[in-house]
């Protein structure tokens, strides 16, 4: 589908790993919505993923930039502006990672370097990002600034380990940039907390496969997936959504609102 | 604006009583984006309206139908799809009436008949209306209903009255049905909170103009207005948010989410 | 246990069926801790119960009242203030029933006279309440209200039927009335949202022993029990809780901020 | 007043910097209500105050640690389970400090380092703390542990700067960590999010008085002191709270819960 929603509109995409990443659908479907854009991952990042097609793909310029460097972001979102040719309109925050994950530390056993590398890549890179735009005044008015995260936010999933934390952080700053990005420069800032995806990002959690179907089963709709997510992002970068801010929004196929579905109960009493 | 995001697609639309309601403002946008759809409200509510201009400017058939009857309802869903030509993609309730309110109670000393008559107007009828819909299979697969609804849901607005405990089952409805009607039919429910309008219906609470100015100052890109609400309407009609469901989305420039804002504390402070 | 928690203070307990009730254990806790009470229930309920025991034990006057009567509850408030000899400090509210899970009628199909019948019971009925106090002065400052609700008011539980609406509306009775409590009178309002509990009324629920089976292992300390909840309810009546109100207060073993636990998840892949 | 409520009780009591800090209330309460234990702060937070006076009233040891070193906290439980002589029932974590906010950084325009500190201070301290207890199995069943938290993790107070953030990584802790702590151990975690208060700590923050009056006037019950707020944690430390856990408790005389109050309203349209 193509709607031409965000013709004219300009942006910076942090995030497409590989074609699962739901950075690199959202990328697809800008492009289709008649959007320009700069690709951006953290150099490690892209040597992993086949990132140069997606720009092929969609006329985008790739400029690697490590979302915990100040320097590196304030690189980026100048250049992305002289390239674009102008303001930016939408910025999508697709950022995690724990190493206490990656390495196998339980969360009640961590490393707080690895504790504190997680946070800052996965939560203070978004205040960094948006104190760069704000400092430079690099959004347009009616801007949209999204980031992605996860209901273990709110809810405890024992295996989402300090993610669960990071994600809390991160949709605090979106809530604290935000009420200063609305009131001084017109720029709305939400989250959009997604289903269990199967990108390459979320299979490093132990049990994934077994969680998504359990999510599965207790939405009434099903998981959303990474195509949905990023039409939901088209439409919060569009001109549909410009008095929604400081939201944490649900893209769940009902999950958050469940307490047990029929399913689950059904599955449950079997054994 | 206009991007076609309903094209094709067939609705029915409750509660355009004049041009500043927002259902009002949803028919014109349904128009704009490409949907056909039947225009109804209350028999009585109807006279004091102009709807029949709406209904031709926008092809729409009217449908008089009091929303607490079951009888009215099951006879407006048949028409429709008649008139229409087949199931329903998107159902507006914008319905709400206090007694109460109107007949100048106070939320401590109520006429308990008008708390009755008026949860059955502003929140069973939303019942009514998907129990019609559900039991007819009147719905296409990822259809949309929305009803709108307030914050007074959640937190405490003096003047609100009994409209404040409405809207919380309004939007208990929201969820309960939801699960079965995503479960069983594809289809999503949500209830949109939008901030205080001035709609011909808002402007009968009590010091309604002071509390619109308070919500401007306390949100940071001020009160979404009718159109703003529409928009963010025609997205949770379109496929952009298909896996949305049960979820009660804030088109409020941030007021939600809010503790206090500058301005707000500025001139309380001055006093 | 026992530490004079409610000496000298008074109080109205609603909802004493039998010895499973919740409402049964705050009494015999009320009592341990110093306070004196009237116990009330329906002219019809009260003949299955064996309310008198409880009101011997614990030295208690009984007076039946209609809590959907107005005029009973003027009564009862009146009768209560002469016997207990002045103002009452606390109140629990323990009122909930389905007319349609009764008669077996699904949330989708029921009969509106019935959904009618359960919300004036379920949720009315503590508006009621709150208007006969409010309106003859009849709590003492610091008095305490607490109704007991459950979680279907934020989440599906498929099977809860329309009181996962009716809760909703209790709690925003709550909210509403707690308001004009606190301001005039400075009193605190609460709700209590238990876990499922193995009660004479919530046997009625359909697949209610799978349910807590599940709530069980949800739970990180396990389903709260009905002498656990008369515990917290004594809390919230005692002067260590004074300025808590307008809350809704989860006493679940920590179901409710869950979103999967290793047990559950256990069960769920074992299948 | 006094009830014996924590008779036999042991616990580590965090933060009592002066007589007007919300620690040093809880411990006078504490000890009033049976329970021994140990109070610590940090070395350099223990300079400024007069903690001593308070062991010497309530016939506890000081030990002093820095929250955010690992070694102090095993160095503070073991030696604590030693004077106390045996396992511990209660903890109360009452620290929080925002280097930004001290040095008069803008939230838009923070050193990242403070940030960082800030971080590591307030909110990782309180899972060093508990990875401790956890790891030392230092808790008794049913045992509890409070962390005291603010309303700026839900809603933005613009002058709160990163402490918001810090709270909403805090307040997740007490979920994350909480979930395993109930499992494993029996042991609840809670965070009570508590009205401002004027404490030595508090009144760093800009605006402080202005917005406490405010506060106050948005209030039904008026803002919690610091003496309820004692109230609330030792009814959380009894044995009546003992399946209440991962929650986030509001004691604030019904802040959290106002959309606006008459009284905020008056002083703001006479404006």
């Amino acid at each position: 589908m193509s709607y031409n929603l965000l013709k004219g509109k300009r942006g910076i995409i942090f995030g497409a790993l590989d074609s699962k990443s739901i950075a690199w659908k959202v990328a697809e479907r800008a492009h289709e919505e008649g959007a320009t854009f700069v690709l951006t991952n953290a150099p490690i990042a892209m040597r992993m993923g086949e990132i140069n097609a997606l720009a092929e793909k969609t006329g985008s310029t790739v400029i690697p930039a490590d979302a915990t460097s100040v320097e590196d972001l304030e690189n980026l979102v100048s250049q992305a502006m002289e390239i674009l040719g102008g303001k930016v309109d939408f910025i999508l925050h697709s950022i995690g990672m724990s190493v206490n994950v990656r390495k196998g530390k339980h969360y009640t056993d961590p490393s707080y370097d690895f504790t504190t590398k997680g946070w800052d890549v996965s939560a203070v890179s978004f205040h960094k990002l948006m104190q760069c735009l704000y400092q430079k005044d690099a959004m347009n008015e009616w801007g949209s600034i999204v980031a992605l995260t996860y209901m273990a936010a709110q809810r405890v999933f024992p295996d989402y380990n300090d993610m669960a934390d990071n994600k809390a952080y991160l949709e605090s700053i979106a809530r604290s940039f935000g009420y200063f990005f609305g009131r001084d420069q017109k720029v709305r800032v939400n989250t959009i907390s997604q289903s269990p995806t199967p990108t390459t990002a979320g299979q490093g959690v132990k049990g994934f496969d077994g969680f998504i179907a359990y999510a599965e089963k207790m939405s009434p709709l099903g998981n959303a997936t990474a195509e949905d997510c990023a039409n939901y992002t088209i439409a919060m970068f569009s001109d549909l959504t410009k008095r929604v801010t400081l939201q944490n929004l649900f893209n769940d196929g009902g999950f958050s609102n469940m307490g047990v579905s029929d399913q689950v109960m059904d599955t449950f009493t079997k054994e």
